[in-house]
């Protein structure tokens, strides 16, 4: 892409995957204390991770550090967001909009390169009100702003019942990727992206920790 | 305990513990059809998992299958029920009534042996507001209401400027578990136990792959 250049590999391990966005949180918090350069050994205390596992992960891009300097982190904070894909912005709709779809609009996701652009509803009395300046707008026309608005990217926030149908459907009028909060395992074809967060299950590993911790 | 006569061993891989949840998720999904039992292949091919990792996972706790007969759908969704912690309810408080405090003070988290006592905040217009029958209060009353109550998990959905000091003060208050939602890995002592939902993190990891997947 000409707006950068790192290439991305595309045999990118999933844990390192999970990993960029912390480095990219750190270094941000790095960058709001003015801090221009941070040796691996420093940002891998502030981290709790190894300065090899730091060094490992960034060489998956190129590396960024340089031996006896460290990193630049305005430079590498640029660069993993680049990396992240938080140099452009996504537009996305978010489909149901209750509590938590309501919360989710009220996020900043603008720094993190997303935008939400309308949310769905059936609730005739959700209908037409607006969140942090979007609009709910009337399910039965989700197809149509899909099309009008080119949208690939979809907040799931539906009951279990209905949101497996629905990602169905929302595949047929193109949507890629999904960051579902449904509590179900979307079964979609394989081109498509799913990140799950599935609340109740991480609730469920805490209570488990606390009831294994009491006996 | 008196209640479970199931032992849970101490060693189990943090990987193992996270599987859980989606074990119970699908068998109360075949409980709510009626299914009485089903054979480990049969689970495995509805989960897309292995049959033997499915068999590896039980055993840590014993297994609850029979050779030729399979799962008995209620038993093992009651006893995994128990591993989870879920026979018990535990109360629990959430720190920060904002939209996602609020938003999860409506969450059904009965079902997963939860209840929310009382939601906190620092903001006047909020104190005194009910969330689906749940109180509002003053945050400066939060130390009282941990005492009184005797709470030991707390839903932290606070700013991440102002997180990580009230978690340390509410462990000095006797909390010992957190469902940390604010954008910070928050150093508390060894034994206190910290569940992350970090969003904007699982959004990036989405980007990422949107972004990869593009080029």
């Amino acid at each position: 892409m000409a707006e950068s250049k790192i290439t991305i590999p595309k045999d990118i391990s999933p844990a390192v995957i999970k990993r960029l966005p912390r480095y990219y949180r750190y270094l941000g918090e790095l960058k709001e204390h003015d801090v221009s350069r941070i040796s691996s050994k420093e940002l891998s205390q502030r981290m709790q991770v190894t300065a090899s596992q730091i060094r490992q992960d960034l060489n998956n891009f190129g590396g960024f550090g340089q031996q006896g300097y460290g990193y630049n982190v305005e430079y590498l904070y640029t660069e993993i967001g680049k990396i992240l894909g938080l140099d452009k912005v996504n537009n996305m709709i978010i489909v149901g909009a209750g509590n938590l779809g309501q919360a989710l609009a009220n996020y900043h996701f603008e720094p993190n390169g997303f935008r939400v652009l309308g949310l769905f509803d059936v609730n005739p009395r959700l209908v037409g009100l607006t969140v942090r300046g979007v609009e709910i707008y009337d399910i039965d026309t989700l197809e149509e702003f899909i099309h009008t608005h080119d949208i690939k990217i979809a907040v799931l926030t539906l009951p279990k019942q209905t949101a497996s149908d629905m990602a169905k459907s929302m595949v047929e009028w193109g949507i890629k990727a999904f960051w579902n909060f449904a509590p179900v395992d979307l079964k979609l074809p394989k081109d498509i992206m799913v990140e799950n967060v599935h609340l109740a299950e991480s609730l469920m590993t805490l209570s488990y920790r606390i009831r294994s911790n009491n006996e």
